[in-house]
């Protein structure tokens, strides 16, 4: 059973789930190994005719009421559980746990096994988000959940198990700290100015013109001025949000744009690189507030952070975000 | 030239070092790929014969005015530099960044090429534990420095580039956003109870007997209760010190012999496992203070964080530390 024990020495909580252990890619027992299994399509949870082993599904796109186009279903080996309780405790010496309540789904996107997301149709992509923002806002009717982390891992270096695309929601019974940092520091910057820190960061972008990668009415991707990692690339909302919950319909379909224009310059530059994306939004409670911005962050997983990273929280980067814009931007207008 | 620039969404400050693409195992130009180059002895820069290949040495253990046993030379590659002004500045939009100031060195552990740590004599372990303390010690005279980062990257996942066993020391020109944070959850601590949050750790520990996998006079090596991953191991002082520099010799004695049969366990149980090790150490300023202890972290790279990590910043954890902690105790008792 999964649970979560507190980390007194940053404020971070973390999530013990030994039953991922029985992951594909993971050898049953201990001591680990680190081998890699690929699935094929016969096998594959998440191709169609295979529906039975996955849990039960969740929710589905289903396009003129045909076959599935997008599939949500449970992850089968959960971080965190609905049937776990969010009670607390503390033990004899004061070492401090919680159930590990919370939901861990999978958005499967698309029928093909093998199609990227970037080459995926744009009214594909567009499915994919608006799951995604249906899950979210399902799951946040939950009030033992906290907040959503919606992510997707694509290749074997950002840490994905199946190879069938995919993204992936976990709800969490607490805030994790990192958001809640990032929330105290974007809550001084909007007493001190009045102003919301990534609208601003936005703007100066749009102003200095030296990362922007594309921009449309509707959305800017850029990389940012401090990215930590190389080609590390954000996608900003034009209109201040800080929920992805509150995205509009339009914004979707400008967001899917966007979002296939940017993963093809990644793949192009940079071939088909293993990525992380995530999507930054608001806490509970904090959906309104007008001093955050949702977003997303792309990193692909170019460089190895070390001991120094480990050590210091701090990354040494080795590209700099002008030079990276521009080989994205180049590769976005160039057919 | 190495700079730091500012990110204000999280308080960090990133190091862009562009230079640094030039290192052996990375491709020259942009767009990077990742493929790794072995080095063999005969050309390796940390071989006793090539000392020509290293920067001009700055510090060396020599027993018996003998041949060097241990060799201090300054990173080819720097991160940070030492010639680099510590100057801030913030450009025209409001965008801030300060000059790369800062050392970064190389121990040479032994003059082995293939030699692991955990199979070096107790000596030796010694020596190289001495020069890192001679070289922060050194460093921190210099008074822009405000932190040292002292760290070992064992194998390719863990980020190293040469294969000759070595540590390394980064000085950086600002605290570490992830260190301040500590220190302010331990003072907080001190605050509120009057005891240093790491000694009450180590005590809980000793009382639980859970997480335990040695204990000397001087040291306890635990997995921590809460280990962000499988196999994550502290190796913390008994006696409340803030600053490794404050180790005392018969205390660097006591750790090279708990670090000898730590790492011979890890190696032992994981295989040979790559690993990343820090010194968690006070910044400038903080090294007499009563609420935080130097200690030793030790990671394995067992798992791959993903979406969900870089989303949140929490981790999820697939082995109980009360596992983790048996294997290794086992393993070191076992001889």
């Amino acid at each position: 059973m999964p649970d979560l024990r507190f980390d007194e020495t940053t404020g971070d909580w973390v999530v013990f789930a030994p039953s991922r252990n029985r992951r594909p890619h993971h050898a049953p027992a201990l001591p680990m190994t680190t081998a890699g299994t690929s699935t094929s399509t016969s096998n594959c949870p998440f191709c169609p005719g295979n529906e039975r082993l996955t849990p039960p599904e969740i929710y589905a796109e289903r396009p003129n009421d045909g076959d599935w186009s997008v599939r949500v279903v449970p992850n089968k080996f959960p971080a965190l559980r609905i049937e776990e309780a969010d009670r607390r405790q503390s033990d004899q010496f004061g070492f401090q746990s919680m159930g590990g309540c919370g939901a861990h789904e999978v958005i499967i996107e698309s029928p093909n096994h093998s199609v990227l997301l970037s080459d995926q149709p744009e009214g594909q992509i567009e499915r994919v988000l608006h799951a995604a923002q249906v899950r979210y806002l399902d799951l946040m009717q939950d009030h033992r959940f906290q907040s959503v982390i919606i992510f997707k891992n694509h290749g074997e270096r950002a840490g994905t198990s199946l190879e069938h695309p995919h993204w992936q929601l976990i709800a969490t019974p607490v805030v994790p700290h990192q958001l809640r940092l990032k929330h105290d520091e974007a809550a001084q910057f909007f007493d001190r100015t009045g102003c919301c820190l990534y609208c601003v960061i936005a703007d100066r972008e749009l102003a200095a013109r030296e990362r922007i990668i594309l921009q449309s009415d509707h959305f800017v991707a850029i990389c940012p001025y401090a990215s930590r990692s190389p080609f590390e690339t954000w996608i900003l909302p034009r209109r201040h949000q800080s929920s992805f919950g509150a995205a509009q319909p339009y914004e979707l379909t400008a967001l899917a744009q966007t979002l296939k224009i940017m993963l093809s310059s990644l793949c192009k530059v940079l071939e088909n690189p293993d990525f992380n994306l995530a999507i930054d939004t608001a806490p509970r409670g904090d959906e309104d507030k007008e001093y955050f911005l949702w977003h997303i962050r792309i990193v692909p997983r170019l460089s190895t952070p070390a001991g120094f990273e480990m050590g210091s929280g701090m990354s040494i980067n080795t590209v700099l975000p002008e030079e990276a814009s521009k080989f994205l931007r180049d590769a976005s207008t160039s057919e």
